[in-house]
């Protein structure tokens, strides 16, 4: 399975280090100075996958810097590739496994979390995996300026319900929703790969923006 | 127009008197001793219509008493034959414009308020007479016992986004949310005349189940 790992991406991912943060935990609490931009907002993808989210997002509002976090290396070489593509110097990736988001930033050290297609764990049992289980809100709320505002969007009916729910019981405030969001056609949405691809089905794509109370 | 204004409509609600409340503001307070079983909690509809799901809660439910508002003198008889053919003594109708529910239920009174296909008021001017709008979500915590739920159910995604955002910056909890309806199969979902005409069409039904803060 040499193409599934590719053993090359190590590499590539060193060779591209104004993309790719190489030591992403010494950055903590420093996130703002390893932008050319220091004073602008800092949002984060949590979950970037192949990064047409992020290089998208990075390329429409360069008044603010993103961070984009993708666990699986083999997927993370093609969201380099388009940041890159992209040539912007708002946004980096970072190839880490984000189980605590606190061991990474600061407090107050971001201004806006984006959920995307996240796995929606439909198991019950497995509900501690979503990551607006509760335990994901309160690290998120850790890392967040007071007032953070969290972005989720998703396919996932089930994800979607469960989440407006986990958000309202923890007490945050729902900004915006939208249960059929191309039907809106909202010119600034930068859609994922996978929402284009379920879109596409006649697939409804869901989104919701809240934020905690201050 | 003699078809559509049931000018026999006024005797047909007074002879019916069993289901129709002839006096309503006169119970404000006392709505309990209306019902044979006093001790049930109360639970109504606003805008009841031709009656197909309060007729059917209350038939489903014996344990609860029901009580529908219906301004339309021409459509509450149709709820009214719907009634008195399901034989309960649990479920009561009133005819009159609830534009003030506190005018018409005490403190406390009721346990629980269903919002059925409510009409959406689509322009932004118009925002205030969605019965969703925060003066409404007043009267409803007004009347409600505390830690009282609201549900909503209707099938035009702008009202149910508006009402999941209005809910959300009163301080109310989602309890429970649907974004497709039928596709849950909840085997005790009574639908209203509405709702099986926009299902049957492939129209997803939203409903929402939300509670006032105790």
């Amino acid at each position: 399975m040499r193409l599934r790992h590719k053993p090359w991406a190590d590499d590539y991912l060193k060779e591209n280090d104004q993309v790719v943060v190489q030591e992403p935990f010494e950055w903590k609490g420093n996130w703002k100075s390893l932008f050319e931009h220091k004073d602008q907002p800092l949002h984060l993808e949590i979950g970037s996958g192949k990064g047409q989210f992020i290089a998208g997002m990075g390329k429409q509002d360069e008044e603010i810097n993103f961070v984009g976090i993708e666990r699986v290396k083999s997927v993370i070489v093609g969201a380099v590739k388009k940041v890159v593509d992209a040539q912007t110097t708002n946004t980096r990736l970072v190839n880490e496994d984000a189980e605590d988001l606190r061991e990474l930033f600061g407090p107050n050290e971001v201004d806006h979390i984006y959920l995307n297609f996240s796995d929606p764990w439909p198991k019950n049992r497995h509900e501690k995996r979503r990551l607006t289980y509760h335990t994901f809100l309160e690290q998120y709320q850790d890392v967040l300026i007071p007032g953070g505002e969290v972005t989720l969007k998703t396919d996932n009916r089930g994800l979607f319900e469960y989440s407006l729910m986990s958000f309202s019981q923890f007490g945050m405030i729902i900004e915006e929703v939208s249960v059929d969001l191309h039907a809106d056609e909202d010119p600034l949405n930068v859609p994922t790969e996978y929402e284009e691809k379920f879109s596409a089905k006649g697939q409804p794509i869901y989104r919701c923006r809240v934020r905690f109370k201050t």
